[in-house]
């Protein structure tokens, strides 16, 4: 860390501050500059030593030189991570991967018949939230346990590898049956105690990035995850919050490509909601695979119109289908296959 | 709700909107403008009926007209809610409450050293963190379990009140101990699961707001806790994310205004995660006097330099009770007591 | 417009409020719900007749329902703008369009070799600060007065014609000898003493979203061109603020779909300005073009590392070459050439 | 400054940007820490040579430490700017100043009678716009030139000095025969050419900070009219552009806190446009004086139902003399007279 001293700061104070750095166990290297003066602070950092600092008579600021994770980052690990979902499906690997659903699971023949569709356009997973967390308690919460059976069956029949949303560590355990990977939703990106607990089970955890979350607060919430053992973290990109009210939220397109350089973490992106707007969907999807994303998180469903949640922003058969065969050149001229 | 038709909309489209709007149950009021056709729509509304009207063709905009929110809302209920903490302290009614202490709970001794001069200084009640959510898996996490008897023995000494903050549902219980208010913290205002379990428990709840929370969020938030049957929650304004980098957050002094007039709820502002410094502490609290909060989450530390957490913007002793003799005054011109 | 009616309001109120849109000329349909009641008001609106109702007793909201730009809309013009730049050159058609060059002219030899190298790598038009609006007074300004004879002399010989800003109404007439297209900053999107005054050029205008400007913002500004006579006006994207610090803006890549889908104006992306690292640039111009951006404004510097503003988000001769072999692809697969 | 070197960079690649620091006739001094380089830069600065470091490989980042204004910052001049705008009315000294009027100027008769209640409830200055900027071109747009002699003439019969917003450089002189303040507008504050104009009058300035301007930007702007030779600035806090919805702008209480220790200049608050609702302008008002402003800027119409521009925003003649009353309290609590 670097310390910059107040500019008024007398010999005296900044003479506490090197003793206190040394004290601390670290080593000291003042800098004194025309107008200012900075000390470079050299050994292992804790964040309760670097805090202990910052409230020193004399300290105008601190700045950090490392960054915040370690086991998410590419400096650690500079190989891009593939998490192999299945046997047969890897993330973060050549082939470009569309997981592709509704945004709830509201009985067997509407998951059943999505399902069909979607597999048939090419997708490679299919998404459904079995709980909903919703900004309103009056609102539709999801099939909840109900919703297991129907996702299971689905499953079996069409072969398809499930994503679904967890929003309590209680149901962990429940959910297991059905989910090859558990997504954890935006509301929920700093949840310690949910993502400790998905650090211990042994399957691909999806973290999606909250309204207010920067990059970096998104690889530290990953890092809570590895930390705990369960390496297998993809990070999705939703759109933020901005002032900008034509869109539900403002997809960051540039935020995929950092994560893609700061961390060996694979990058889905999720149009649906980042957008709100079905009619947006295709656009987005073609940016996000040109900016270099491994993968989609799409909103389809046989009938919006009669949707339970966001039929507004959930392509129709025909468009997804559309939207696929559209992609493909994409994904070509990213050099990957769909 | 008023539904905005499409500018090109043909009367077919228009003839069929309305019939999908009688079909839901509702009463259509087709208004047909110079450029623009509406469609009022009068009946009780739900989410899903109104997420069906969404997705038909010729549907430009949907604009609700009811707020989102009924319990915690002034249509409600008119008179605003004190809620009472002991039989000897109010929240909401004249007396303006100030809760101080430190960031985390860290030792005995330093909570009770905290506690003693925080009392003699004016506070009503005491905080500190026993459960910290860091951004980072690497930082002190608080004392966790360990912390519960410090708490309450310094409470038992003081006579103090505590608040602290819960992150995990599986907490609750071991908090009721302690707790005499449960802090819900910015990161989890949307962590449904939680404030479903605080709506089944008999004590009052401080909800913050997230960073990137809507007042209209933060008051459906509320709604999830008093929908199960627990009125007693508290707003706590703590800055929102914005683009401003002078400061940690920017806290959102007209929320208080906004949420004074839309809820019956007290409103009570942290300016000490709000801002990050503590030399901004003592003017947003007259700041926050003034707009008309109902009390303060104030940061103080008997040794800044050497606290765990967040000691940059922890008040020191003098500091705190400078404080506290100034915010006299500005709760005098207030109308109330301190 | 719609009123919505406060919940309080009693009927002589409504009464009122309903005799007030008579007076102001309008036809008022009053319709009484459940909980609340709204008065759908029909009738030519203007600013200030909306503005007197706003503050009328009883009135809870207003609600505008068209949009608050005429002449650049798609709803007074469907078919998209194509603008001629010359004979041979079209902004809004099939071909997609580079402007590149560096940030300020610093001299003829930096132009003359820069231009050269991006004419040789397909870009058809040369951009380059004559006049710099800089944040601090402290910093280069442009080589302004000096700069014209420099770019006359470029644009001669390698026949690339020229995008620069104007920030003085003063400097309107003497850029006119060698801007082909004016360029408003983003700091001055909202200038609307300039704004006026290019309206009455005869030459296009490209217009910056400013970092707080929303895409209806921008479009109203358009209008201030537009309303003047001048039709010629071209959007541009170039990022907005938000809390994320990892790029110096947010690209906002919805807003192209955005702006496509509501004007009928052309659309051109700034991923030098948006994302502040030349490290981005390849990859967001990538996704401009997937999004159905219609154009590009790219910063390449033969000397990154002498460029007296910049630098750090100008590509490299070399980078640069690869960037526009790369986005052939992306073009081709959007059904465009380059 | 301080370079933080990219964490793969070789030991040339080291030796090369020692070099070049040395080049630009800097000191450097290299520290080598555990896991990263960093390499403070002493020597006097500017953009220039930054912008060249920060394009050489081996750079991740460039911390800059001095403050980017010098004029208005206290480090150059420690005690607080009391400006003089006239004889009998200082701002910045220990009476606080209300600057208040309508919006807009609409007539003799509107302004005198507004100018008669302003000041007999106590306000020192009155406001008013004669040009007006408007985020449509469609809406009005002021008096303008027969604004100039209404305004004359009520500052002759009330004795009050005018404040009043200059939007084009080619008014400036117009103005000078009524503006005893020059206002900046939001949209403006970074119209470098406008300050630059104005830092070469004789007059004070008030500079409105952008709806997307940090505190660093607003001084920076204050800075062109500084260096110019006027140093008679004063900074003016209107809201800043946030995802919040239930008020126009975001009042950024901290900003004044921020600007009252990082700058000599005098610092105004306009809570009408920040919150945009009449109904927040009182509380808004004491938190203002509360936060340790120097003045506030405040629209009121005697006929707000009436009023060309912003009436909603407006106080009543009665909710004007009301809040002034309450205001007297509160400049007592903050030590000032009113």
């Amino acid at each position: 860390m670097v310390i910059i001293v107040e500019s008024g700061a007398d010999e005296q104070t900044v003479a506490n501050l090197i003793d206190k750095v040394r004290a601390l166990g670290f080593t000291p290297h003042p800098i004194f500059g025309v107008e200012k003066t900075v000390i470079a602070v050299v050994g292992h950092k804790t964040q309760e030593k670097t805090d202990i600092l910052a409230t020193m008579p004399g300290v105008q600021q601190i700045i950090p030189i490392l960054k915040p994770y370690k086991l998410v980052g590419r400096e650690v690990k500079a190989e891009t991570s593939v998490i192999s979902v299945r046997d047969d499906l890897d993330i973060g690997g050549d082939r470009f991967v569309v997981m592709a659903g509704p945004c709830a699971v509201e009985s067997y023949d509407q998951l059943s018949q999505i399902a069909r569709y979607v597999k048939q356009a090419g997708a490679q997973m299919l998404r459904g939230g079995i709980f909903k967390p919703r900004t309103s308690p009056h609102d539709f919460q999801g099939l909840r346990e109900e919703g297991i059976p129907i996702a299971k069956a689905v499953k079996e029949e069409t072969g398809l590898p499930f994503i679904t949303e967890v929003v309590d560590i209680r149901d962990i355990e429940m959910l297991h049956e059905v989910a090859d990977i558990y997504q954890v939703g935006a509301r929920n990106m700093q949840n310690f105690a949910l993502l400790t607990e998905l650090g211990k089970v042994d399957r691909p955890v999806m973290l999606k990035r909250a309204m207010s979350g920067t990059v970096e607060d998104l690889l530290q919430a990953a890092e809570y995850v590895a930390v705990e053992g369960n390496a297998q973290v993809i990070l999705c990109e939703r759109g933020i919050r901005t002032f900008e009210s034509s869109t539900r939220n403002t997809l960051d397109i540039s935020a995929v490509i950092a994560m893609k350089r700061f961390s060996h973490l694979p990058v889905v992106v999720d149009p649906s909601h980042a957008s709100g707007h079905d009619w947006m969907v295709p656009a987005l999807s073609k940016a996000a695979v040109a900016a270099g994303a491994d993968g989609l998180l799409i909103e389809t469903h046989s009938r919006p119109q009669e949707a339970m949640v966001d039929g507004h922003q959930s392509l129709t058969p025909a468009s997804f289908k559309q939207t696929m065969e559209e992609l493909a050149a994409f994904c070509e001229a990213a050099g990957r296959t769909l």
